[in-house]
């Protein structure tokens, strides 16, 4: 895989670009100045090259496209809004790739508020389609930070996660039919509006979640849901994960399915928050060791969540389960305790470098993982600590790493990422120990992709392999993500 | 395909059954009367034969029975509990295929409360597991009127929906991970429990729905459910199923995600029930054209839900959506209704021979459809009486067709039944005009299978060739489901 990435690009020069810019209406940028918007991933840890970008406007134009790289074996790389945190949209470094643009092929295409479903072009961002859903008076859950920039083609793409998962799923199940180009550049219209219907193989399933690898998913059918009558926030201070796991029980049973999040937060992490926010208040006068942000969803009104909250957190208290809680008033209230969460990020961020690990387990492991992994992490890195946050509903932690703090200032950088490798080694063990992920929400991209194969077993690996080598033949959309890149195919009549 | 179910059965005769039967611990059945239970559809539609029903007991022998079936090109059906609607795990009558029984891989593995899931073998009944989830306080959701014998494997491989769709969505939302012997005879442990995994390619979902042309699923990982504090019936009186579907989005709305069933019901359904079950009452003193049957799982208790219910009522009564509703004040009354809708089919048999749809189209569509199907149909085949009903909320009708009432004896049943394949074409025709799906949750099987391939397109049927190519290369998982048959492979070194 070296070999492709330090390859001259002088195979690509030979390609005729003048075909390609005139197959499809949009725009052809081959400006180098121009493409490294396409090139470079937002978090600028991904360097990659291409001899062009493609904006077609139309799902026609994809397909002409990509008939256009399968006849010159040309390298595909589809992109959203380009803010994957994989590396899954960035081209390799060898030049010989066109990246796909999906950002013009961005309309409404229908809502239907009866059947609850959006037939939307995967290049309308996150924020586009939760605006066309609560126009029609319906809610889109899927819930991301980036929604104003990631696209839904891209949700799609890394079978996104996010805050509302517990109660809606992840982007896969959200999703009742998709429309693709095939690697071969031909259409499939499968955007069925459906709940119901067992004529064949899970096609769409399959072409969600592979990063563009499979084929490009160009519109897609999702899902829609009534807009609740009240959102109410809480939060209770717990001693450890093992507290905050009885509390999502209990909370399971007495509020069922209006529980719509359920994040658990480090008291470190406030802690970071409080430093680099100060003009946030702390939830409680007394730190406790972790807290539990929880959100319900009501059809009914605020009072009656406000009750149901209430009841809950009583019970919660008189059985030891909580130290403390509090109710949002609010939806001043509730905002300030979900950016208190969503603000962990950048406090650790601005707190310097850190190691970061997308993992989960099974839900009832969560508080042995952290327990044991924790410990596993002070002996081997005396002083680290530990930035722990996460949707602890899905099982799905943010289990971070920052210095230790007599060591967190720039001088000590390089020192702390050296061991990155060694950490994540530790961390992905644990995760696999306990039958967990090592990528939750955020795919496997380039980042991941030799750490999954490391862990997945062979009949797996192999039955990953059938179904790119079936569904790709040529090997052209996007190698080198998700699986291990194979050595390309020879061009016909090209002597090699 | 034809010259395949002709073919003499000698090729399977030179095969060394003794070596099979040594090579798993379990049973091997090869005794033509003792066979007739697994050749045999339960409904007596679909005549096959075998020369063994292989009935192994631990997931080792399901892979040593696919190796020898691979190692000599003998065709594997596998088979739950026998209760499929299609004829999916019926052999052809060649005689050439091993049934693949799972019926002793039936142990209940793990049980994980915090982590709300149940690991099981194949082989469990839907009812065993229901039990299993219930001792420990859970909820596990799929209902089918089966559940006594049908297994979780053949849920699994069909994909079976039910009574429970709306709120808990189809066998594959409700399945975690899978375990799977391919093609190769090789075991996939793909057990996970995870609610987030985005490490590549959604194996699960191929393998789920596949009708076991792909390979076999051995055991499950389920998701379970907090137990309901209480589970309240109601039903409607409603002009039309345009009405239903008003009822529809004012339940959602007002009930959320404790609304769990939502089914239509015809009036001439009732009246069939009325005939052959005298025992049972009419739920309403005057006769309306349609009714619907609620039902709303209640976290909180059933005072709430009852006057969750009533809140419903009246106000779906002043907006001229409904015009009658009763809401059951016990259990005894729930159980009631219920029966009402669950001895529909039944009473549609003791009336007679009849021709069955199971369709599905956008829920918006379900009031037009059946407005027009209905018309289209009587002008064709004037007299017919329409058995309509079935899961509205997911926008799947068991579109039913009974001859006229003057002509329902004996003496016709033959010139009716001749009607069947003109009646499949209208009735299927005006689904895939409406976008809908010829088979909604029975799955394609022999039965619907030409059908839906003549509905499909190209490119679909050109994937759905690619992955079972590539998946299961020697054509040996039970060809002749879901897909035409292909010609099939020659033994390597056979010379033919």
């Amino acid at each position: 895989m070296e070999a492709n990435r330090t390859a001259p690009p002088q195979a690509a020069q030979r390609v005729d670009l003048d075909a390609l810019r005139n197959s499809f209406s949009g725009r052809l940028i081959t400006d180098p100045g121009d493409l490294e918007a396409f090139t470079v991933d937002w978090r600028r840890r991904y360097f990659g090259r291409a001899f062009g970008a493609a904006q077609p406007d139309s799902v026609e134009g994809v397909a002409a496209i990509v008939q256009w790289c399968a006849r010159n074996r040309v390298v595909v790389v589809p992109q959203g809004g380009n803010t994957g945190l994989s590396g899954g949209a960035t081209p390799d470094e060898s030049g010989r790739s066109i990246v796909l643009s999906l950002a013009r092929l961005a309309k409404v295409r229908a809502v239907d508020t009866i059947n609850n479903s959006i037939t939307v072009e995967a290049g309308c961002t996150l924020a586009q389609v939760h605006e066309a859903a609560r126009r029609a008076g319906r809610l889109f859950p899927l819930s991301l930070p980036s929604e104003g920039t990631c696209t839904i083609g891209g949700n799609l793409a890394t079978n996104a996660g996010g805050a509302a998962v517990l109660r809606y799923g992840n982007t896969r199940e959200l999703c009742l039919g998709v429309e693709v180009v095939t690697a071969e550049g031909r259409i499939w219209n499968g955007l069925r509006g459906l709940r119901k219907d067992n004529t064949g193989y899970d096609l769409r399933d399959l072409f969600i979640g592979s990063e563009g690898t499979l084929g490009v998913i160009t519109a897609a059918t999702m899902k829609l849901y009534p807009l609740p009558a009240a959102q109410v926030t809480a939060m209770a201070a717990v001693q450890d994960p093992h507290a905050a796991l009885r509390l999502l029980e209990l909370a399971q049973s007495m509020l069922g399915s209006t529980l719509t999040a359920f994040e658990l937060i480090s008291n470190l992490c406030i802690e970071l928050v409080m430093q680099h926010f100060p003009d946030h208040r702390r939830p409680f006068a007394e730190a406790a060791p972790y807290y539990v942000l929880l959100e319900t969803s009501d059809s009914e009104s605020e009072a009656h969540a406000n009750a149901q909250f209430e009841a809950l957190m009583e019970r919660a208290i008189e059985s030891d389960i909580v130290l403390d809680a509090v109710v949002a008033t609010s939806g001043a209230q509730s905002r300030a305790l979900w950016e208190l969460r969503e603000l962990i990020s950048e406090a650790q961020a601005l707190a310097g470098k850190n190691v970061k690990h997308d993992v989960s387990v099974p839900i009832s492991s969560i508080g042995d993982f952290v327990e044991q992994t924790n410990e596993a992490m002070q002996r081997a890195f005396p002083g680290i600590r530990m930035v722990v946050f996460g949707h602890l509903g899905d099982g799905n932690l943010h289990y971070n790493v920052s210095p230790p703090a007599e060591r967190s200032g720039r001088e000590h950088e390089e020192e702390f990422l050296a061991l990155q490798p060694e950490m994540n080694r530790l961390v992905h063990d644990a995760v696999v120990s306990f039958h967990g992920s090592i990528s939750a929400e955020h795919g496997l991209g380039q980042l991941r992709r030799d750490e999954s194969a490391r862990y997945k077993s062979d009949v797996e690996m192999a039955l990953m392999r059938q179904v790119k080598q079936a569904l790709d033949p040529l090997g052209i959309m996007n190698p080198g993500k998700v699986l291990p890149p194979q050595p390309p195919q020879p061009v016909p009549g090209s002597g090699g």
